[in-house]
Formats: structure tokens, C-alpha cells, sequence
């Protein structure tokens, strides 16, 4: 197989594209895929100050990577979640982006989830007996208002996240699976922002799992391999395979999938109307002024407060 | 395992029900949940006539056994495709179908598609080209045609086809990988009746193919067990076999895919604003008179007025 530009042997073949490039043109052609889709989904603008949310995975520094290497502004935040204790999985994640950052002389700037929350994610999962069988749903409910909440101090212009084509695709499977509308509804490659929400863009929504690992092995940049341990045997990676299975049978499948659905949606002959009224029930938390979709507390402080609850009662 | 209603040994346990059955309990029950399905989806009355597609399949010859004992006035309708020359496939199709309806007493139409398109299904596609890799495309064709010929002419108020749950789902799947909107918005367990075109119901589409299959067994229908041979390899395979998957690791995915997709469409959560005007531009064939989309002869007529034209030429 060789490189369609050069004839240089192919160091990828990307069925889905009919495209096998060596690393030199895989590595112009991630930046212009990357590039091309924030022009296409109007993710932001080359003055625009962009902040990127890094966990030291291959998605999301690759993601830094390329941002930079397009000329935009972007600074890092890592959010320390503290999954196993700070020692292994997490550890590594933090270590992983410091180098980065410093060899790239970015600013990265990180969040220690214990000092915020009053614990590191499973603990609060069990505190607040949230995630009875996985912490997960603390983890993103911490994650999102951290993110946003330094993205809106930091007053950037738009919070990016380093989800692939297959994270899209495997949420997008899920949702349609369950016909679940109103989430149908604001799946996309940007959000807008909403007041008290940063604007959120995914500038790798077109790039599959293999082609970002690719480019990050290519680029030679020093990634955190594991899986986060509590993700095994959940649904999104039961979807995963078997829309891994159905690409291995027709190359395309989840571009296509997901591509049309933005497209449907786009042109009207997909409607969706919660869409109409995702604003309609915000108010600010009374807490931390972070909208919130009913009146009092927003979810994480009240999740904050009873992590500080329990620990309380615990010691005395 | 035990009969959750007498404590027997079960035949049948579904997963996704938490139901085990006996057979005699089983036996009861598809008819129940059939009938549950025609009121459900206001499919049919008890006084109207129903005419069925019935192939030598489990599924079409269960329903056809279901509708009777359930006091449905049921005839059946074949259609002779002479897939493979009518010696193998097509032949032991027929043979069942005449033996059942003979057995229970039963009209059972038969149409010779030979002697009404001027070749079987196979030759029919070689010879004007349509379905270069498989003759599916003409068969499709022609067997809608067919069979809404002979509802109209015999006055039927309905016509009902054997899909089942795993057919229904499978082509769900396909349309939604696509989004394919305009056949999303009309895909469902009844079709309403429009001028030329005859209503048509799927009684069984919230059963799964295993639980037609034991009916059909249980019940000693003699029935085909081959599938079509032109169907191997097909989308459609591919499909039910990673749904398939699915379903073993979350049992009942395919029934809640299927009845979420419907019930967001009923309530309007899900609008597919191309189900607004499906009638807006229907002509009468100029030939047949059955409705079509285009002013003119319709593609049956023509794949017709084609086939003959070139065994015309081939004998000349």
C-alpha cells in the first residue's frame, strides 16, 4: 500500500476515505480534516481563545497538538479526578500533561477535584450513593462544571474536548437506540453558548479512534494508554463494538450514521422540538450562580455539600 | 426453568419479557399478544376481511394460524417467484402453503409471477438490468405489487404480511443508520389505506423470530426452513446479526428500540415532516392504474413491457 500523494509506503489506509497516506501526509492531512470541520460546523475563529480540556489521552493532547500547530490560541485544563487514588491511572494522566504543556510552552491549568468537591470521584460516588454499581455519573457531572466553570473565569471564547468520531458515534447510537429526543436534540460537533454555559465545540468529531492514536504515535506524543478502569463493560463500549463490527463490514458506516443525522437535522426533515425550548426552565444555582434546570442548588453543589455531609458525621 | 402460569417445564423462556412458558401456555400466548398488536395499532376489526402474504415461511403460515384461531376471516394470498427455477426453494414453498390451507380448510390465492411479469424473478432482473448483484430489487417490486393487486380486486379491508420483530427492527436499523427520514416516516405496524393502495398490517411485529419459530414448531406447521437464497450476505443480515448481539448483551433492545422509535413518533417528540405529504404527487398508471409516483406507467409495468421486449428480441 502506498501514500496517495508521495507513493512513499502508506503508514495508514483509511478504507472509509479510500485514502492510504504516509505518516508525513497523515500528519498534514489530521490539521486539514481538523481544520476543515471547525470551519464547517463554525466551531470558533482563528482570534478566538480557545480553551482545551486535557486528560492526558491520545484524543485530547492530540487535540492540543493540532490546535497549536493550526496557529490558534489554546491553553490546557486538566482536571484531577483522583479515579484510583491519584497513584497509578490518575497520576499518569497529570504527569502526561505537564510534559506536554511544558515542551510545548503552554499554559495548562489544573483542578484538583478533592479540593473542590471535598473528594476524589469514587469516594463521592459513594458518599452520595450517586453510581451505585460506577462513579461515572459523578465523574461527568464534576467534569462538566469544572470545565465550564473555568472556562467562563478565564473568559475563553470556547471550551474544546477531544471526542472522536467513534465517542460521537457510540453516544449518537445510544440516544437513537432509546429514541431519547431530547438529547437527540443537542448532540452535536458545537453548542452554543447559553448564559452561564461556555460554548463547547469537538473539533476531532469526523476523526476516527484509529486515526487519532495514529496521528499521537506519529507525533511521538507522550499519551496515558489505559482505558480509565471504570469505563469495562459499560453500555457506550458495548456500542462501541458493534459499530466497530458494522465498520468492518461496510468502511463508512459511522461517518455516514453520524454525518446524516447532522444533516437530517440541518435541513428539517429530521425535527426535533425539545430543541425549541432548551433554554425555557434555567435558573442560577444559589450556590455557585451556574444555571441549573430547577430553582435552588444545582446538582453538583448539593453533591458537594453532602460528600462534606457525610464526612462530617463520619469523623464525629 | 418452569412455566411462570402452571409451574411446568418451560419451552420457551424470554429474556427480555422475564417470561418462561410451557408449550401449552406459549401457545396462548402469541395469539394474545398478537391480538394485543391489532388493537394496539388499530390494525383490523373483528368483521373485516384480511387477506395474507403468505410465503411457506414460519412467520407468514404462524400468522396465518394465529388469525384463524383467533376468528379472523383469513385468506391467503402466494406468489409464485420462481427463485430458482421453481424446483427447489419456490416449489417447497408452494407445497406448504397448499397443505396448510388445505389442512385448515382455507382460500389460498396463487399467482404465477411467470405468467403475469413473463419471467421469474431472477431472469426478470437480468434481463433489464435491475439488480446487477441481486435480483432482490424486482422481487421487492413486484411482490408489492402483486399483493395489492389481489387485496383490491378481492376487496380485502386489509393486508397483512408476517414480518416480525427482528424483520421490523432490521429495517428500522438500516433507515436510521441512514436517516433515511422519508422511509422513517413511514414505517410502522399499519399502513394506512390510500386511494390504489390497500391498508396494510404487520401483526407480528413485536414478536422476535425465535418466538415465531417455536409457534410455527410447536404448532406443527410444515414449514421452509431455508432462507431466500438470494438473501446471504444481504445489509439486511449484517444488520440483524449485530442487533442480534445486542439483544444478548441487553436483553429487550430490540423490542424497546422498536416501540420507543414509535411512540416518539406518535407523540411528536420525533417529527419526520416528509410524513406529511406522502400522497402529494400519486398518478394513476397509465397501464395498470395502480397509483405511482411519477406520471406514466408505473415501474412494475415497465420492468414488465422491458422483460418482455427483450425475450422479443433474444427470440427473434
Amino acid at each position: 500500500m502506498k501514500c496517495r500523494k508521495c507513493g512513499a509506503a502508506a503508514a495508514i489506509n483509511m478504507r472509509h476515505h479510500r485514502l492510504a497516506l504516509c505518516g508525513n501526509h497523515f500528519l498534514e492531512w489530521v490539521p486539514e480534516q481538523t481544520q476543515r470541520a471547525i470551519e464547517r460546523y463554525r466551531m470558533f475563529a482563528p482570534t478566538d481563545r480557545v480553551l482545551v480540556a486535557v486528560s492526558g489521552g491520545k484524543d485530547s493532547l492530540g487535540l492540543w497538538d493540532v490546535l497549536v500547530r493550526l496557529g490558534y490560541s489554546a491553553e490546557g485544563v486538566y482536571i484531577g479526578l483522583v479515579i484510583d487514588g491519584g497513584v497509578g491511572y490518575s497520576n499518569q494522566s497529570l504527569v502526561r500533561c505537564r510534559a506536554f504543556a511544558q515542551a510545548h510552552d503552554l499554559t495548562l491549568y489544573t483542578v484538583d477535584v478533592p479540593a473542590e468537591l471535598g473528594a476524589g470521584i469514587p469516594e463521592a460516588a459513594r458518599l452520595t450513593h450517586r453510581g451505585q454499581q460506577k462513579p461515572c455519573s459523578v465523574c461527568g457531572l464534576a467534569k462538566r462544571h469544572i470545565m465550564n466553570r473555568v472556562a467562563l473565569e478565564g473568559a475563553f471564547d470556547v471550551l474544546a474536548t477531544g471526542h472522536n468520531l467513534d465517542d460521537e458515534v457510540a453516544v449518537l447510537f445510544g440516544n437513537t437506540l432509546a429514541w431519547a429526543t431530547g438529547y437527540l436534540a443537542r448532540q452535536g460537533p458545537a453548542l452554543e453558548a447559553r448564559p452561564g454555559f461556555a460554548r463547547k465545540v469537538k473539533p476531532f468529531c469526523r476523526l476516527q479512534e484509529r486515526e487519532t492514536a495514529a496521528y499521537a504515535l506519529l507525533r511521538r506524543i507522550d499519551y496515558v494508554y489505559d482505558e480509565c478502569p471504570h469505563a469495562e463493560g459499560s453500555t457506550n463500549l458495548v456500542h462501541k463494538d458493534l459499530l466497530n463490527r458494522l465498520e468492518a463490514e461496510r468502511p463508512g458506516a459511522k461517518l455516514s450514521f453520524y454525518l446524516s443525522f447532522l444533516r437530517a437535522r440541518e435541513s428539517g426533515t429530521l425535527a426535533l422540538p425539545e430543541a425549541a425550548q432548551p433554554n425555557s426552565e434555567l435558573h442560577a444555582c444559589t450556590t455557585c450562580g451556574q444555571p441549573t434546570s430547577a430553582p435552588g442548588e444545582c446538582t453538583y453543589c448539593r453533591t458537594k455539600r453532602r460528600v462534606s455531609e457525610k464526612k462530617q458525621a463520619a469523623s464525629s
